[in-house]
């Protein structure tokens, strides 16, 4: 029996591919299926099931990509009016050689939420593995708040009686393989431990220790981002919709004709790190890094016009293809040929970015300059670490709250790092801000320097 | 965190790599230490510690040569004269950022086997993992018996305490990664399940549901084949020896020249699988196939001579190189260039060896043909199933058994594939016996035909 | 600049990737075009042209999969029916920055055949290179007989005329970047060379000595075999036809499965070396080991019923499939799990050829013994050399030839390594005849052996 | 037979795997030589013979360690005073089966320089392929200046005759294959195309047009940069010296543990792009991007101090090891753990360096700004194209004609892409300018924008 862990980066999501003499059943594909085709190759089985947890909302589940590949049947949870695929009943078995899978409803991150369980004939009577999709992961549980604010408390108590009465019921030493590890947007406090048990979670998860009226009560207050485009994965999951065949190729594009793109319409995505966007960067550039690009191209990005790509080197293109097209942006224009310095040696405008350190905008402060510290970073963030002195917009929301920041003043954006206060000071700079300077290092700097902060939680 | 798992194949032995916050520690390396060097290298991180469970008895451990490449320190159990390295006192913890791996003596499998426990910081009161060497693996325990029989006792009922009293006693969630896995020669009963935890291994290996009685009975009158090469790792793995830099790289050497090599004393070992070598092979080689080099090359090869290879593909001298040297047999003269029908093609002699089926067998039984049926497997399989009319020689002890088997009557091979059969008939046939069949697909296709077998245990 | 041939192994088909500041061009690209779009990626171009240089016979043209993934226009030359494409005319050029591609048309191979001439704009009057499809390879130069006897004579005589008024005249430092390699069924010639340049060939290729009479002489009297898949390729590659979208996967079969399948009709090519055929194999099978699947697949595998793979390693499926999808052999229904010996510890019956080397052969021989030496090679293998005793029936033409072929003698098969040799048992084998012998090693061990042979050309 | 190129990235060398029938040549092979191993385990031949053209200036050659590591031979051209190796007189042969190398005295890039002439027995008179070494390269030839002015013109002469009398003889259809590529130091004018052959050669390579008078004056006046490491290289060459066992690994070293090394004197090299380190860099660093580590590293970097290394992505660390090990750089500390960002996070202080477009430097200079435009390229390089207005110092001695520029004003530091443009800014920086504008685009943008320059040659 093998089970690996197929680790989609950026949107931090985890499916697996579980083989056993001969066929193998893959957990919440993702789109860009080769992987899956490779490890059967590699392993000499055919892949038979494709078992999804739930709908997913944060990217573009490959059920049909899979399905068109191998004829793998399809199965869900039940109560949602699936387009394709079969409705699995509670306690469905699915017999793979000596091992097999049975499903289990765990409803409360959604309605149809399904857990998989997987036992051996052979050795003895307890289960061997638990894969709970978005029920819990390592120091973490599922969101409750999806379908919104009027269901959050009676999906926290689903949820609840899913995680104490069906999973944990299974036993300590019972691997927990989740669908989403440290970054998701899918939980704001997922472990960055690469694996975990029953057992495990029991002693170290803080959301297991509270009782059910407790847990529906700091679900109910927890604040969690849900990027707009979640509403668009929502719909194209429970559709049918024609299949992706091999990943998009954007093509590479000279300065000029780069341009001419931007001019009709289509945006630039600069996928550098904040330091390079600061040296030169595009005027009218969207800055998101491209670890980030999974957290952010789905609040910054609309679906209607192309998309142009500037990368540090060609061979990241890929990377962000990939990333775009799993959360359903397929209409990416091309990348600009040989990137920035390329753009700058063709004679073409560029701007840069003012970038300071933690300690000169402790002398900004000092001195009673008139700087206001801008802090992009996610509610949930914010909650835990923060300046007294910021003023707080999501940079997801950040454009529509623009009334807040007056463009008179120095504003100094401050992430913890410098890749949102850059995709802040890119928002600000394209809607005419021009006293932007984008604090590298941020609060873990400003910490670090062993400046005030308010801390919460 | 990050623990990743080295498996190096035909010895089935893992070694595991645990990164954290900028450092790692490798647990029990092997000789050729590229891999975590590559590791690290992936993971930007620094190796720092070396940590052996045991002294090692079926491969040269790397410690030497993973020590030279990074500087990192050297830690062992206590109790041997060890010429290099420290040696650890129970509880020593290795602080590695907010993670600690704590030593645990757990004597049994040798006096001096430790365990190494892995524990968080931050989450919670409990562990992690445990990394238990040879004392548990998933599905079977360690060998007690190398010490010699006067000795199984005691370290049986060492091991039954330490597996007991401080193993399971870390808790059923924790994960636990032993050092073999199915197919070592290490355990017998080692299952294919490629994870498992205490949980697990509480409800699914038999061999903790004995009392400490029961079990030191049944490991007194366990018999598992002890290959001659374990003493020289045994008296390896305690000195200090010149460091490998580099896996050999043996020279293709064309026909002429590597019969040459044989004439002087040279041995061959024929890697190609049962069915090639039966079709033509080289008279005088060894017949042990790729995937069985680690479980047999140690019975059959001694290390005082050069050792000739012939593959079924170029690409493949690597495979068979590197499972050589992580066994100590470090001088490899070479590899036939073009393979054996290059060897036809020069017009050398060479020699077949004649096939047949169970059905075929039968036949030759049921008409009261004069056959031998050797079945050259080791005892623990040949006790599980056997033919009632077999005759049971391990492969392993065949040379110095030929008096048991006379040569003027047909002998039918028969393991359970074909290629201990291959193996047996190589060897018969250079010792003189010129009527000996290989029966392809040995006890498992005589089972699956239905015709009667002896079972135990 | 960038020139990269792509070799196509087996069919040593070669395909070119040439790329200059930000476009590519790829002349005659293969089906499986995912390494186009890899080169290009790398390289950071976009592929704006597809140039065939003929209809090509011998393997399906990738241009409709390579212009479906990239939009780039494709090109042939003038003269037959394109269902598709664009139609050239003689020194049409393509300009990619600072370099162009220059249409030449060189008609002999076939009516329609082009060549490509590369030259730079700026270093001065030259050439730089000739990208020539089958009119000259390094020492041959193209077919001039599929288009019937009665062409021959004319073709043979455009083909001088091209090579010698067009081609030659570029001038002895062009570089010559053929279509084919040594191994190809496109000539029977080609060298083992993998570069060339006109005055390498000026100097070499001896059929470039000879004078336009004696040059259609030769043409109009070598023999050539012409697979019969050929024809398919013809009408294919001037159609339009749906277009492959990745390579399928074939799913591995357990031994049931897969005999049922062969009941139902299918057919096993068993793609394992000679040696281990003879060991063990599935009667009824063909015997076409993995080098030889491009040169003897399209003599013996219809295109109407599915085919089965045996492997020695399921890795090489995936070479399997390669190959026998650029041939248009697209239903392939499955691979034999676990391999050969898979089916043997199934209790499946299966069959062994007897193999001999020169030496038993020739003592046969020798005695007098009733034996027929059949010789299966192509017959311009068999015209270069040959044993004065043996029969010549091409194995590619064997099944129909079988009335020549007593059943109740010993038939030693015998080709110049083994594989053929096996190919031609296994068809004998089938067909009834069971007292057949491969002889390992083949013309070659012969000659080497110093035995007599006869020698022509 | 079978000619691979391996390309050195950044030296731009190039060295040559030969193999045919069983063994393989090697010829300047590298330091680094695992690629020559791989090689020939793929082709499954041995190196038997390392060929070296002339003793190298710009790289340590790895002769040493590939003889280590296979036994092979070496042989280098006569009047050295090699401490290894064997010397070559002009003619000797070297067969490998059916195909011979002849090594040519072909004196004038140095005294003892030697090419190879490949042939194969069989196919007629004519030679195939020569290697050249620095003698002729694509579109240039080897420099003679580097045993000193004394005796550039001796060597002119030398070469134009080695090149005329010697190599040009072999005939226009000889492929050439030359031991550098664009981008080395060891020519200013070689071409971009990646293979070339006599004939090409004479038409193209201007420097063939010269009779020997004029080639031997322009090669006098020719001025090229002669970085200060050759001088190492050549000894090291000569001598014997303990040889490279692996590449070394440096380590990550987090950013207090990076500080601390450069207050013990050792030296930053900052490999990023030059909009990253504009965006924010170390105090004290130098600026050489990656691609130019080979050209530039031996200009600014001494032997004696130990090196660490800022990288945009840790899997480069082993890039820039590799270009510093191949000249010789061994002592290389470690590399910043997290990279920039990370440095930020930690609150460790950084500067930045202010970019500009060519618009606002021609804005600058046009409103009479106190501007010096510096121009830190190599003189080949500032001769073809350059601005009336700028002051040129090579960067490479930029540090000891300080005195040469004013602190006291804006000094706009300009090449043609910006990486050298950051090189001199890092300079000035570290020694008291803190007025710098690296102008992105440099000249290549200059003349885009259609501004005024001064062209030569």
């Amino acid at each position: 029996m093998s089970i690996i862990k197929v680790v989609s980066e950026g949107l931090a999501h985890f499916s697996y591919f579980i083989a056993n003499e001969g066929t193998a059943s893959v957990i919440d594909p993702r789109r860009d299926c080769d992987v899956y085709l490779d490890l059967a190759r590699k392993a000499g089985v055919r892949i038979s099931h494709i078992l999804e947890t739930h709908r997913n909302e944060d990217f573009v589940v490959g059920s049909l990509e899979l399905f068109e590949r191998t004829g793998a049947e399809i199965f869900h949870g039940p109560g949602l009016e699936w387009k394709y695929g079969t409705t699995l009943v509670d306690g469905q078995r699915f017999q793979m050689g000596g091992m097999r899978l049975t499903a289990l409803h765990t409803p409360g991150h959604t309605d149809e939420s399904m857990s998989y369980v997987l036992h051996e004939d052979s050795p003895g009577p307890g289960s061997i593995a638990v894969f709970t999709g978005d029920a819990i992961f390592a120091g973490d549980v599922g969101r409750t708040d999806l379908a919104g604010k009027d269901q959050t408390a009676r999906l926290a108590g689903l949820l609840h009686d899913s995680i104490h009465k069906r999973i944990l019921a299974l036993g300590d030493g019972v691997l927990l393989f989740a669908a989403h590890g440290a970054g998701s947007v899918c939980g704001s406090d997922i472990s960055e431990r690469e694996f975990t048990t029953i057992g495990i979670e029991k002693h170290s998860n803080p959301l297991l220790h509270l009782n059910k009226a407790d847990f529906i009560d700091h679900k109910v207050r927890e604040r969690l981002d849900r990027p707009p485009y979640f509403r668009r994965m929502e719909v194209m999951n429970l559709s049918t919709r024609p299949t992706m065949s091999g990943m998009p190729d954007p093509i590479p594009l000279r300065p000029k004709a780069f341009a001419e793109y931007q001019s009709a319409g289509a945006i630039i995505v600069d996928t550098r790190t904040a330091d390079a966007f600061a040296g030169a960067h595009i005027e009218g550039s969207d800055s998101i890094w491209m670890a980030g690009l999974a957290s952010y191209a789905g609040w910054l990005l609309p679906y209607d016009v192309p998309l142009l790509l500037v990368v540090d080197d060609p061979v990241h293109v890929e990377v962000a293809v990939r990333t775009l097209t799993r959360m359903g942006y397929d209409n990416i224009a091309g990348y600009l040929w040989g990137g920035m310095l390329q753009w700058c040696q063709s004679s073409m405008p560029f701007k840069t970015t003012r970038t300071a350190s933690v300690m000169e905008l402790k002398d900004m402060l000092d001195s009673n300059e008139n700087v206001i510290v801008l802090d992009p970073r996610p509610h949930h963030e914010w909650v835990k670490i923060h300046l007294r002195e910021a003023k707080h917009i999501f940079v997801g929301e950040l454009e529509k709250n623009l009334a807040l920041l007056p463009k008179d003043r120095l504003i100094a954006s401050m992430c913890s790092v410098g890749h949102r206060g850059a995709m802040a000071a890119a928002i600000l700079e394209r809607n005419g801000y021009d006293n932007v300077v984008n604090i590298l290092g941020g609060v873990s700097a400003w910490e670090a320097a062993g400046y005030p902060v308010v801390k919460g939680e």
